[in-house]
């Protein structure tokens, strides 16, 4: 049995749990201190860690002074640092204070929430939180458990993704009357949806070669042609096809660009298909009043996800995804075995989260997005999407004062899209090139962090301002680092 | 824009962090000193909560004292408490101070990996603690990144299981030439699976009535039957079906049971089925050398998935999962979009986890298995695991000593299946109904929980020993709380 006994071998001793908690926290808090003396991309080369460690585990157990120096000389090395406030690349992953402590308590309490009498405070928190963040996204009441709908937790949008696409596929086989016909299912989206939704829609099984990309472009800043979705969903009908799902996306990854809500809510409703809303990055701004039309025609959808681990500071992971018809969901994915029986379920008077996710086993997540918005109120949440999206303007107006930039799409939040012109460069292409070569040049120089995209073809640098700890300054200096190495390049060019 | 400015609003500010999440330290800590005082199983009723909160979200930050006051007030009364030392039902959810640590960092650097650029000491130590993981448990060189198969994190064993379905699933279309095959695959498990396989495979569109469950009976443990099986499968096989998947278990929920892998093995050879193995609870015990036997025949299946975060003093969440080829698994959910293209990804030199997962985000969850692994070393693991097995012998005997109950199966784990004996009531019948009297007896105490399953027709009271707090006194005051109210119930018969 080795020396230890239950007296010695304590892994949940409060006094250790103290102290040891505490120097961990000591260390983040140092490291938040001194993020911005490291390269916001990690340079280390692929494989760098495993010439580190040992590649077996340790018999004995080992100090928490020799882990933390580890971390620091061998992990840190090796982040991408997402809470550095000059990284401006993909959608930012704000952490806060707050959600910081949302999470501790959650990891602390360590409940399994998978169904109401497992936690009731779990469940019941998840679901007044929702309710709490709907109404901030003023949700018409049929989203909310106030109303006649309901909300949940996941982690991410593809999970939501999957959960309501196996909802609407469930629903539909019913009417169809049977399993062979998912064959037939056809699920919509444009070239610019987040691909997550192409990957849910397969894993549920809808064949490939019917998900339908529907095609955008520049002259309509890459939002869905309602047009267009209509047009592709009888051809469907006519090919003998079944029309199932639409995605329509409330900012878009590549350029922030809103699908059109109303107008494609028109025809899902008429041809009853399942309209989603991805507002994953850009539902965070609808709590600001004037932002709040992106939203327009939400009414006519049938679910809406958002992630608060985006912009809206929740640590990693909380997606929220509220539905119309919570049944359509439960009835779905619901799972009845016997181990899990008791009177509070069988009631009915309750909400078993297990049945409105994929998996059984659930993290108290709603405690961090309860107290990020306690602890901040609405207030300085909406100071804090505006203040982004003032430092975009700011950003906007340099690309638009110097001649040799321009915006490749106008900017709504906080993601600027813009590029080297491509007479800066002897030809289209080699505009593609050279604005690879200006990305290249600046996440290499350690500085700052930004990322691209393609969009009807032009290859687009965006930044994407939105970190927890961005200020003006940060976002001057990425400026003045963007200048300084187009300025390098267009000389050697 | 309200009275804030960045410069008085600070949600990151990292004097703040320090002590806000100290005071969090101390709370948590508190809770742990004072979590025996607690009903184990909360006696809310269900709405509780909306009753005591606010039903709009506030303008204005409140103070983190008002919230912890609400936490200790409101939440913890309608937590079910999983780190009590009297938590013995379903199976327990580890929580440790090395875990916790874990969580910590992972939350407070809060990186997304979904590539390895996006924080390659993310991927990197994802691939390392697997193949440490895959050491500890034995696993054949082919399941390891050092040999040619690899591992992943995720959050829970569903996730893992709609992977490798899916992975199983776009194999097996591919072979068979097209979508339409779909509905001819056919899943295989016992009536003592995990009923989230069943789930699972309704996720990636395999139809449910090509779900067999082999029955299971009292004669072979609760054991899959391999003769069974492979009679499954050839009456599949005339129907014009294709058996593609079959799920193994090691350590069921509801008894403990093992199916024998390795004559399994064979049958999944022969007919060529991807066989999974889900050892979610007892793969934590294979890291003791008289243990390991209970793997035997691994080497026979592509899959592999266990969850630390049960007995393995991971906080939640934390699912392993193995595969020999991996290449299968990618295939089956890549996604190549332009915005996450990069020379480190094009080079194939490296893993990209995001195709190894439903979801794109995903938190760095393997610092806190590393963290639990070196700060505790294999000796005190498998302290851990063995303290945990010599209580549940200890409690075994107890029932075998008193006339009154009996054992519904041989312990082989921590966990003990139980009963009153049907002769200490009238019939069959009844004595399940006193049993079920029992345990409702037990957990509305509040002194401890246990939890109930039913096999073979018969109702059984679970046992099951292994949260992080529990030692021999806790299990002692368990027995006697039991012989009090199973004394309580025969005289009022």
């Amino acid at each position: 049995m080795g020396s230890a006994s239950r007296k010695t071998f304590l892994p949940l001793d409060p006094v250790s749990f103290t102290n040891e908690s505490k120097a961990v926290i000591d260390f983040i808090a140092d490291y938040y201190e001194n993020i911005e003396k490291y390269p916001v991309q990690s340079s280390v080369e692929p494989g760098y860690l495993s010439a580190r460690f040992p590649d077996s585990v340790p018999y004995c157990p080992e100090p928490l002074e020799d882990i933390l120096k580890d971390v620091n000389d061998c992990i840190i090395p090796g982040l991408t640092h997402w809470q550095s406030p000059n990284f401006f690349a993909y959608f930012q992953a704000n952490a806060s204070t707050a959600g910081f402590l949302g999470e501790m308590l959650c990891s602390g309490f360590n409940v399994v929430g998978f169904n109401w009498i497992s936690s009731p405070a779990a469940t019941e928190l998840e679901s007044i939180v929702l309710d709490w963040m709907g109404k901030l996204l003023k949700l018409p009441s049929s989203f909310l458990f106030a109303g006649t709908g309901g909300g949940v937790l996941h982690g991410s949008t593809c999970e939501a993704a999957v959960c309501v696409l196996a909802a609407a596929r469930d629903k539909a086989l019913k009417e169809l009357g049977g399993w062979e016909h998912i064959t037939k299912l056809v699920v919509y989206a444009s070239d610019q949806t987040h691909f997550t939704f192409q990957k849910a829609a397969k894993l549920v099984g809808i064949p490939p070669s019917n998900f339908r990309l529907i095609e955008t472009s520049f002259s309509t800043e890459f939002s869905m042609s309602p047009e267009m979705v209509r047009s592709a969903i009888e051809d469907d009908i006519k090919s003998g096809l079944v029309p199932l799902f639409l995605c329509a996306t409330m900012g878009t990854t590549p350029t922030g660009a809103v699908d059109p809500i109303a107008e494609l809510g028109k025809v899902t409703t008429e041809f009853k298909l399942w309209l989603h809303i991805d507002a994953a990055y850009a539902g965070s701004a609808c709590i600001c009043p004037e932002l709040r039309h992106y939203l327009d025609g939400v009414e006519l959808a049938n679910s809406i996800s958002m992630n608060p681990h985006k912009w809206f500071l929740t640590n990693m992971d909380c997606c929220c995804l509220w539905i119309k018809e919570p049944n359509l969901l439960t009835d779905s994915l619901t799972s009845d075995p016997e181990i899990l029986r008791n009177k509070a379920s069988k009631s009915r008077a309750v909400v078993d989260y297990k049945d409105w996710q994929i998996a059984l086993s659930r993290r108290f997540r709603a405690l961090k997005l309860w107290i990020v918005i306690r602890r901040h109120g609405l207030a300085n949440l909406m100071y804090h999407i505006r203040s982004h999206i003032e430092m975009a303007k700011r950003f906007e107006a340099f690309v638009r004062k110097d001649e040799r930039f321009e915006l490749v799409v106008p900017r709504k939040f906080a993601l600027v899209c813009f590029r080297l012109k491509p007479e800066a460069a002897a030809a289209e292409e080699e505009g593609g090139e050279l604005n690879r070569k200006l990305v290249e040049a600046i996440n290499s120089s350690g500085r700052a962090l930004v990322s691209h995209a393609v969009a009807g073809g032009i290859y687009v640098i965006r930044c994407a301002i939105g970190t927890t700890l961005t200020q003006q300054h940060h976002v001057d200096a990425l400026w003045k680092l963007i200048q300084e190495k187009a300025q390098a390049l267009l000389i050697n060019n």
